[in-house]
């Protein structure tokens, strides 16, 4: 069965900007479920800042196995509420893909726990994707690196947790460099963070950058079972302990009023 | 000169459980200060839930160096707004510890990104905290473990990052384990969870729990200048790239009301 | 097509101890072969100390995918040249599962780079193994935790580098605990240790176990090609640089007797 | 008490090649203690390849706190018996500091497991070693970056194991990029990789570089006392183990000749 894989996407700058909208005349999200449809194990659709709920219903996440965000001019237009449920569904175990602007999405700092701010120049320079950890399931049929003509620059220091692997490190014609695919795990969930992607140059129509996306979701779908009571600190009481004690000492939860949570 | 420390407490159990209150009779805070006090190297005073702006003003937290926190019954109670402070302040580089039902307060989870849940028993059973990481600078003048006669099991999964170092491990006498003692770092702030520390035992009586406790300080400690912009995404102009590049392409903050942030 | 997994089986004591005998009248590499080949993604078959070269031809090891390590009694009786040519096998690719007293295999503490020591006790005691990363592959099927009746006891500290994941931690019946399914990559392979299997007790019979070792097998493959020329410092002369730059300076290199290497 | 640093130099092309004796007239080793004495924290001497036992005696090791290591023509020479000696100490809490074409010496692809190769080019390009890790001890006094005039590229992918955390990238002019600073822990021994120093550029010279390696020193130093049996597989016998518990089942060790090791 194919990965039900969601791109959302903030859909401001393709209403707003004539470059973006020529770059991408059907949104960045349409281009980025395109490039991931182009792999049958995957059945990519979108979502967007504008719909109800902002297309992400308790419903639709329920079903969604890989979410791909990208967001970069209205992140504070994400509700609350939405960015919580996003969250629990990756903490039970549904992949996250973060894009670009999206280190500054609500989401992606509740998750790292970080501010996830960066160096950043919009100068059309060129960057250089490196493959730091070759053979890795996200640089599955790249060579020993990815051109990007024209980019805005991300620059170090990336303020995040230390990442469980980095995948790419990118070079910049301007002299700096930034850790541009790095992986997490939060709960259940697998996420991956990618930098390259800014909406005034066509970087989601790279074919490399597109094989990149398709290895990501299908890296970060976790098959099993959601983990679904992870919000929850479970009591074992003691007759239930895996070895025989006696119930010994003072404790608060004798009183159901001063119980844990 | 001094570490300084700040050792928050909840103060709650304290003022209405008669078996918390004679452990504790000045507080948990109060003992846990006392017994960071007695290294010459730390000098620690004590804030509690209580008191105005919960005892962590602005210019408070500026000069800590290291916050203990402390909080069972009413993490709920403590405001938003000052979560978001100490997490700046972390973020910067201050330390922060974290005890045991700590892990489920709003700061440890805001840092994690996680829900921190766990399993948990109150049956005054046995617990033997292992030392995982001999010669870190935690586990200073330790023996190979802690016995803690009288303990809350707290049982995995402890639903955490992968942490940078896992420096405890406790095996409980009803059967479970848990990984007691783990660091992380988030920005540049050093976090050290400690999980023994039940208000109904007297747990931070134990000598080598404080000992754990003044190590721990000791390590989170960051003499480094705060990372005061960290919350800040630094724009490097053009002109003052490292190397001499010539803008090019199109780009959004050429528009002043699409700047990047 | 299915997994290639070599099941390599020291095989000294099935035939000297009359118990170990009994309990693995095959060999425990037979016994663990079979219980791979229940999955059809899986096609195990088995090697041994005493075959030519152990088994562990360079022809057996290239369409290897997955190494499985069972030694106790023997660990100097392994040739360091076929040490060698598994380590760079697992470097270009394979993935290797250490199981149980492998932990002083001469090819584990090559890769870990550490001694690799514990502590032990041979009492039959009961083991309980705790899943601590729930969702991970490796983890696929089972419940919170494995029951093992009578074990060797494995105990912290455990001098292995820090994991990239701790998968599962042991909790035994005297009193210890140990991380007991910990995973690794060195260079393009995966490496996972899993310490439950002491041979004078049916470890592997158990279905639990028995499942374990057939999701680290599916874990630890990588389909990508093999990193063959990882031994290498590959030289990018100045005329290749991806960007354009003019030699300068003294080198070395410019000396053919005194080229790196 | 200062800390006790030993800095091993090869000693090969100081002696063989003029444009090294020009820029390294005492050579490299000399040059690099006399940086770390510039801190009275630190006491540094040298030893080089030539001396008896490589100036790396069981006695002075003992007494080494931390060990600075470059080499580069003649890794091969350096005797096993030594690298296992060195090895020994770092697993026991000696520090060691790895530099530039060290990557390749005996010691350190022993304590990584890997191999450790990556690109090279010898072109007397200008290299910016950014400061990712912001706040960490090894980037004490530094600013941003690091700029190096002239130096040897060193390429990804570094065939070396996740780090404990990464503190430094480095951007080259011809269009690479490099992990120039890792952090390991192998035992209770720290170990920081460091790749700036090629030996035909003045780069120890470089004040920010003498920075690095006087921060290196000092974190890599631990107080604790050496983990001197983290070689032996303690046997906790029955009546010692923590709970109490019957002996039962079969078990190898009651065979004297059968010992676990």
């Amino acid at each position: 069965m194919a990965i039900n894989a969601v791109v959302w996407g903030e859909n401001v700058h393709e209403q707003t900007n004539k470059v973006v909208q020529d770059i991408y005349p059907d949104g960045m999200h349409s281009t980025i479920a395109k490039a991931l449809n182009a792999d049958k194990a995957i059945k990519a659709t979108t979502a967007t800042l504008q719909e109800k709920e902002h297309g992400l219903t308790e419903k639709r996440l329920a079903k969604t196995d890989v979410l791909v965000w990208w967001g970069h001019a209205a992140h504070n237009q994400v509700e609350d509420e939405i960015v919580e449920r996003v969250a629990k569904r990756v903490w039970e175990g549904m992949g996250l893909i973060v894009l670009h602007s999206g280190h500054y999405s609500k989401i992606f700092k509740k998750l790292m726990g970080t501010m996830c701010s960066l160096k950043w120049r919009e100068a059309g320079e060129r960057e250089r994707v490196w493959v730091i950890n070759r053979n890795h399931p996200i640089a599955a049929g790249l060579g020993e690196r990815i051109e990007i003509e024209e980019t805005e620059m991300y620059g170090e220091p990336f303020a995040v947790p230390e990442p469980l692997e980095t995948v790419f490190v990118s070079w910049y014609q301007g002299g700096e460099v930034f850790r541009s695919g790095l992986t997490y795990r939060r709960g259940a969930g697998n996420i991956f963070y990618f930098s390259p992607g800014h909406e005034t140059y066509p970087i989601y129509h790279n074919t490399d950058v597109q094989q990149v996306l398709r290895n990501a979701v299908k890296w970060a779908y976790n098959p099993a079972a959601p983990w679904t009571d992870i919000l929850k600190a479970h009591n074992v009481p003691t007759p239930k302990a895996p070895e025989k004690i006696k119930q010994r000492g003072a404790r608060l939860s004798a009183h159901p009023t001063e119980g844990k949570r």
